[in-house]
């Protein structure tokens, strides 16, 4: 056979782990599930699966964080490289600014900035990961970790997050399946994909738990501010000096620009524990052997942070806690879709599917093919953040297109009921 | 012991592997010499050691690159994430640009978006590992893809460039170190840290070499197009059909931004051998997973190419072939200093020390700590990029900077010169 020939005759093969880690991302499902549009459907299609609301005209920016980037820019004065950890006058910013909700000061040394929270997320994982190591995330959960702890051959294990209990961690599943190579854990918090907002208290018991085991905790706290019922977002930082914390971050989501790819990884550790176990090292070589966020954005984060006005947020919020609302009452109108709690925070609600109640439907992944040819509706099936048959719908679009959405879901929903 | 005590009650350890890339790097290397410095020194330090003259006003970046960005940023249409392969236009203009200089056109699909040429060469060491696999890098070369190597778990081999043939690659050693586990080579063309422009003629016979061993070029033209000596610069693209090559480059040294990150992975693969041995879809699958280049640059990146004009880009190269002569000629009157040949490209020299005509100079290591801490002038010791007891200089400074720069080393040299 001739291709067999060609291929035979040149010694690189592609890196087998990298296919199975791009297939546990998002970006790699929601492509999936968009090839399935019918382009022939004159209708908009609605966007319900991704957690980017920036094409929206209601989300856009605020102009001052256009202006700090446009007079980074104009100055001439960040288009050098950075140093590894970010320029300070950033770092200094970014830890003043997540003091405001710690016990303790940071110092911009706690600071590490970030290509995105993804970066933040690929330097710990690569930093934790030696051999015979493996971390503990949740089912359901954010599987960008799963992707990059298979990337470095660190294994994942699994607890849950209970669903009755307002998405709460399974802190008994969190111990049945830590052993002495566990090396973290991990939290999301505002919650992808479940828009859980975890209270004061059971962050208090995720920390006892992680010094039990002599595991550090990580968060991801890339959605922090955005919530709009009765738990407030509460960092895990506050926790730091019972088990070392460490927090991920960003502008993505809160200025709403994941486009810009500023984030950052911090340090929570008022013992000192990750210095003198060498992780803040660690931390810092590895940074030396990875790219670095644009230097001029990294210029304007002192602007950005400093200038936005309260309003801006607020307007968000009022936005974020409408389109929750919407979701909440009109799902409750799908009989085979079923919502354990009404989301507070985040850009998701995470729903249950009554399979027994559609006649022509496999599985998640089936309803969502079929949803995004037949209604020109994109939503994230429950397999890709780790629970089979169940969905992830964002809210965070304009009210307009979200109603619309929802009333093309329950007529994709009854056409498709099981005929009683 | 306490401290041992704290730390053995967590189960956390750092990832050794980083700490020895780390090691590798010229970032990592810059900082020990650059600790050396003496503050009450009152004369302004004069940087020859690294690959970034944007500080200096004579190279800054043009207006139309500035302009690119604020229009891109003013127009809130790149706030969203990209595609993890970037945007199409970005693509498109990359591959126009590309194809001025090559005998078959580019596709888009050819390329790749990375955040600077850092992430392009992330990706590509970590498409091509895998267990058992080598690599082949030059001595000297730039160690970044040694740490890479190191990362990702690939062997390094080293192949030889020879100065006495303006460092062309020594294709001897090259065969000698190959096995059918190698799976490519990497050259620097424009040479980084040689300062060399590999001929025509000298191409041709590395990606015969490649075509003989079944492996893959990878080709790094990070300083494509700064060329001021007899030798044009050719992209090893141009034999893409003869063995598959991968360019990375970068708008950072041509364009003078190397903060504003953004680089490209291009396939040049007449025959779809890339394709064939899933090597692309691999490629696909990293940056799936993988950070990106902020969405907003890469929406700048049509002006930023369309709209150069040529005199900016002929201003650069005037002004370095000012100062690769200023640094030859100088360099000449250094007696324990011998530049094997006069830079032709990119922004740098690498000179050999004769050590046995100081007299209380350990190593490439010790002159340069000594130098720093001495003049205020921070040089590349040749360790840095795999040749001990050379140096690299960069002439990519303000000609009078440089001046002073290299009047500095003499006074150095002289002060330290073995009585006679």
């Amino acid at each position: 056979m001739e291709n067999g020939g060609v291929a035979s005759s040149w010694n690189f093969k592609p890196n087998a782990t990298l296919e199975f880690a791009a297939n546990l991302t998002i970006r790699g499902v929601l492509g999936t599930i968009m090839a399935n549009l019918d382009h022939r459907d004159t209708r908009p299609t609605i966007p319900l699966g991704h957690g980017d609301p920036s094409a929206f005209p209601c989300f856009r920016t605020t102009p001052i964080a256009e202006d700090a980037i446009i007079s980074a820019v104009r100055s001439a004065q960040y288009n050098s490289y950075a140093p590894c950890v970010g320029i300070l006058p950033a770092r200094r910013a970014i830890a003043e600014y997540l003091s405001r909700d710690l016990p303790c000061e940071l110092s911009p040394d706690d600071v590490f900035l970030t290509v995105g929270c993804t970066q933040a997320i690929e330097v710990i994982i690569s930093v934790l990961a030696r051999p015979g190591a493996n971390i503990l995330l949740s089912r359901p959960g954010y599987q960008f970790y799963d992707a990059r702890a298979a990337f470095n051959g660190v294994e994942a294990r699994f607890f849950d997050l209970i669903p009755e209990k307002n998405w709460e961690v399974d802190l008994h599943s969190v111990e049945s399946v830590a052993d002495e190579n566990t090396v973290a854990m991990v939290i999301v918090n505002p919650g992808n994909p479940c828009g859980n907002v975890f209270t004061y208290e059971h962050l208090a018991k995720v920390a006892e738990t992680a010094k039990k085991l002599g595991i550090l905790v990580i968060s991801d706290e890339v959605y922090a501010h955005l919530t709009f019922g009765n738990n407030p977002f509460v960092p895990m930082g506050v926790f730091g000096s019972v088990a070392p914390v460490i927090t991920v971050g960003s502008i993505s989501k809160r200025w709403v620009v994941p486009g810009w790819r500023l984030g950052w990884l911090v340090t929570n550790d008022p013992k000192g524990i990750l210095k003198e176990t060498k992780i803040v090292d660690c931390i810092k070589n590895c940074l030396n052997v990875s790219t670095d966020p644009a230097t001029f954005i990294q210029g304007a984060v002192p602007q950005i942070i400093g200038n936005t006005r309260e309003d801006f947020f607020n307007k968000t919020i009022e936005i974020l806690k409408q389109t929750a609302d919407i979701c909440y009452e009109r799902l409750k109108e799908i009989d085979c879709i079923t919502c354990p709690s009404k989301p507070e925070g985040s850009m998701f609600v995470m729903v249950k599917m009554n399979l027994s109640l559609l006649e022509d439907i496999l599985d998640d992944v089936d309803f969502c093919c079929k949803l995004a040819k037949e209604e020109s509706v994109v939503i994230l099936p429950g397999s890709a953040v780790g629970w089979t048959n169940w969905l992830r719908i964002t809210f965070a679009i304009d009210p307009s297109s979200l109603e619309k959405g929802l009333q093309r879901l329950r007529s994709f929903c009854l056409k498709h009921a099981k005929k009683q």
